[in-house]
This record gives structure tokens, C-alpha cells and sequence, in this order.
């Protein structure tokens, strides 16, 4: 099973490394720039390539872990139209390869990557989408190489799932940074909050989210509150921010 | 070492068996609710009062693991001006104390309780404050039985803290709460998120939150946004909430 890599970003990335560790052969790596396709290459010791024109077209997979927006350009220009084409990105439904190629599909990885720090595929869940049973066949054992957690979904469920993600991930994760920003303010490392933001998401193994919420405003103390909101008088974005989220918690807890 | 705990809640049912397993002895529980003192004084096999009066006089240490508006009403009420009295609210000041005690402190441990999972002190970085050396000593040895975490840090920068560790754990927490309705209105499990929840965590030992950061708001993938606000149409406050960290993702970037 020969791979085409289209992409040197996170997913990228991260998807070559596991792909290599797995002994999947990546037949080349493209990407726009000369010096991303460089450096994933060297990185996986593949031939790369930074003009659609020079990509290899024996592959059997082609693979774009690229960014969202230049996704159907690229497919348009590929004209392989024999193999199987795989898009990864949560957002775009399988149809941007209609009438383009006969043979895709879609590899949705559940994670958040980084260049910086290696994850391994085993355990992350894939969504898996074909356009056709023989598709399906070929997407499902490629997906079997990279993970022990195969799902099927459709692409406006994905597109949910997707959004799903940015919740539990970008968002969560633009939580610490705040909270970075204001053990900054106390001169204190940020750091120091790391067992208590394992320990937060850890206790998703045991309880529900809404078993799991604690703080001021799950308590109603609206004079704690107070005390925040006056803390925050300075950065008008954190107080809106804080505003915002402490008035959900409240309003979703009387749902109840 | 003689304890009397004051309240019955998720810091004081973590903190009580923490105490018992590390061999303290809890002379008594005090909570206003006779049923909550009955369940965790059975618990940790220790008598438990529901009326401040029949608080046992001999303690060494009275430990305040209370609301936080309830905190200085039963300080008033104890009277016992002897005694080593310490609270444990991240919010509260030191001198929520003065004019009532003579020995006095906080010990704010960072980090998120609930009574359904059990947390162990020993990782958990524990804040402490004293009135004088003398009530610093006693605070200090009691807190190293707990933690092998220990800071000294003043009231103004632990209500800092405390409104970082809102960010941190809270709201990252009701990300994951709305993360979960959407991936409900999918008719997918929310489970399927938790090694998306565990690696936006785990990453943190590597990388800085800001490097950390991946998603739309960061590539400034307007196309995405706009997709996933439509998906949020029919529920504006998830919409708001979309909206307003979104643009603050992509400012607080711009500072760069």
C-alpha cells in the first residue's frame, strides 16, 4: 500500500510518523512550500515534492491532511483519478471529491496535533466515510494500520463531531492560556496548575461533565463572582469572557 | 495533631480522607445539615455535630472547608481563640480571621474536588498563609503531612490564583459540558472525546498553552467559523460563546 502525503502541517505530521512507524510506505510528501515538503521528508526520509505537477501518480492512497481552505483546489488539480483519494479534516463533507475522482473517502482523526509533540494514532478514534463498499474496503484496512478505534460517520455528523472538538479542545485549551495570563499577572508559573487541569480532565473518566462542574458559579456565589469581575476590571476581554461563560454555567444549571 | 473539620462538602470530604489516611486524628465533623455531618463522619469514622455549639473545644487545628458565604458567620460563632484556625478558599483573605482568633492561616489547595472521586493531597499544590511565624509552623507541619507541595503565597495573589484556576479547570470543564450537547445532538457518546479532552491536557508538559493552541480561530479559518456558527444557530448562547472566544483566539494571536 504505496501513500501519497499531501500536507507538512500537525496532522501531517503526525499522521507520516505513525504511518512510517506502522510500515506503511509513503511514496512522497507534497507541500506548497519548499521548506515544509523539505523538512517532513527528511523527517520521514521520503522523496517530497512543492508543485502538484511533480506529485508521483502510483500511489494507491492519496492523503490530504492539508488546511481546509485550499482543499478543493488541490483535488481539482491532482487528476489521478484511479486511486483512492482520503481527506482528513472534520469540517469538509466527502463530496469535495465529486466528480473529481471515483475512489474516496474520508479519515476524520478525533486528536489534536502538534508538530512539536508526537502523538501515536492507536488510540485515537478515526471516522471513517467511503463513497462506495469497495472504498470502504480499502479506507478501513488502512485505518485498521493506524488505530483500534474505527467508527463510521456520516459528514454532517462529523461536521457536528468537528465542532464537538473545538469545544472540548481549542476552546478548553484557550481556557488554560487565560488562566496562563493571570498567573502571569501574580508572578507565578503557570505551571503550577497542571495537576489541577490533569485532574479536570481525568475526571471525565468517572463523571459526566455536569457531575464534574464545580466553581463559583455552579454555587451561585454571586460575591465571589464580584470579587473576579473586579479582578478582571483591566482586561475587558477576560471580564467579558468570564461574564459570559460564569451567566451559561448558571442558566444551564437551572435547566434542571 | 487534633482536628475539627467544618463542613461536609467536596473539600472537606476529600480533605477528611486525606487527613484519616494520612493518620491525623479528626476529632469531629461540623456541617449545618445534619445529614451531610452524619454521612461524612461516618465516613471517616469520627463523631460530627450539626449545631455550632456542640463544637468540641479541644482541637488543635479547626479547619473552615466552607462556603465561602458562610465563612465568616461561623468563624464568629466559634470562639475559640486559642486554637490554630485555618481556612481553605482560594477568594477568602487571611484577615477574614482578625479580632476573632489568635493564630490563624489558609491553606488553599489547588485543585478540583468532587465527592463521587476521591482525590490523594500528595500532588496537589497546597498555598498557605499565616498570621504569624509561630501559627506559620504549625500550618506548615500540618499542610507537609498532606503534600509534599508547599507554597507560601499572600491573599492578594491567591485570589488571583483562584480566578486562574476558574479559567483553568471550570470553564475548560464547561467546554467539555457543551462539547458534550453537541456531540449528544449528533447521537454520539461524549466518551468518544476523552482522549481529544486527555491529549489537549497531557500536552501541556510539553508545550506552552499558546503553542498548544490549534483549531480554526488560530488559522484564521473563517470558512470553518462561519460553518460552525450556522451549525449554532438554533442555540444562541452556544452561538455567543463560539463567537466571542473565537475573536479573542484570534486578537490575543494578533499581539503576538
Amino acid at each position: 500500500m504505496k501513500v501519497v502525503l499531501l500536507g507538512a502541517g500537525n496532522v501531517a505530521t503526525n499522521l507520516g510518523l505513525s504511518l512510517k512507524k506502522y510500515g506503511i510506505e509513503i511514496l512522497q510528501i507534497y507541500s506548497k512550500t519548499e521548506k515544509s515538503a523539505k523538512t517532513l521528508g527528511e523527517l520521514l526520509g521520503a522523496s517530497y515534492c512543492y508543485s502538484l505537477k511533480k506529485i508521483k501518480r502510483n500511489a494507491d492512497i492519496y492523503i490530504y491532511a492539508l488546511k481546509d481552505n485550499v482543499l478543493e483546489e488541490v483535488i481539482s488539480k491532482i487528476n489521478i483519478p484511479e486511486a483512492v483519494h482520503i481527506h482528513t479534516a472534520g469540517s469538509i463533507p466527502i463530496n469535495i471529491f465529486e466528480n473529481k475522482v471515483k475512489n474516496y473517502g474520508v479519515i476524520y482523526p478525533l486528536q489534536t496535533f502538534s508538530k512539536e509533540k508526537q502523538v501515536d494514532f492507536k488510540e485515537i478514534p478515526l471516522f471513517l466515510e467511503a463513497n462506495s463498499d469497495y472504498t470502504n474496503k480499502i479506507i478501513t484496512q488502512f485505518a485498521c494500520f493506524l488505530s483500534s478505534k474505527i467508527y463510521y460517520l456520516a459528514s454532517d455528523k462529523r461536521a457536528l463531531l468537528h465542532l464537538s472538538a473545538v469545544f472540548a479542545c481549542n476552546f478548553s485549551n484557550f481556557m488554560y492560556l487565560l488562566a496562563a495570563k493571570i498567573t502571569d499577572e501574580a508572578n507565578l508559573d503557570y505551571k503550577i496548575l497542571l495537576p489541577l487541569i490533569k485532574e479536570t480532565a481525568d475526571k471525565l473518566n468517572y463523571l459526566t461533565p455536569k457531575q464534574a462542574q464545580t466553581g463559583p458559579a455552579i454555587r451561585k456565589d454571586y460575591k465571589t463572582i464580584e470579587k473576579h469581575l473586579k479582578l478582571l476590571k483591566n482586561t475587558p476581554e477576560l471580564k467579558e469572557i468570564y461574564a459570559l461563560i460564569t451567566n451559561s454555567v448558571i442558566n444551564t444549571l437551572s435547566e434542571k
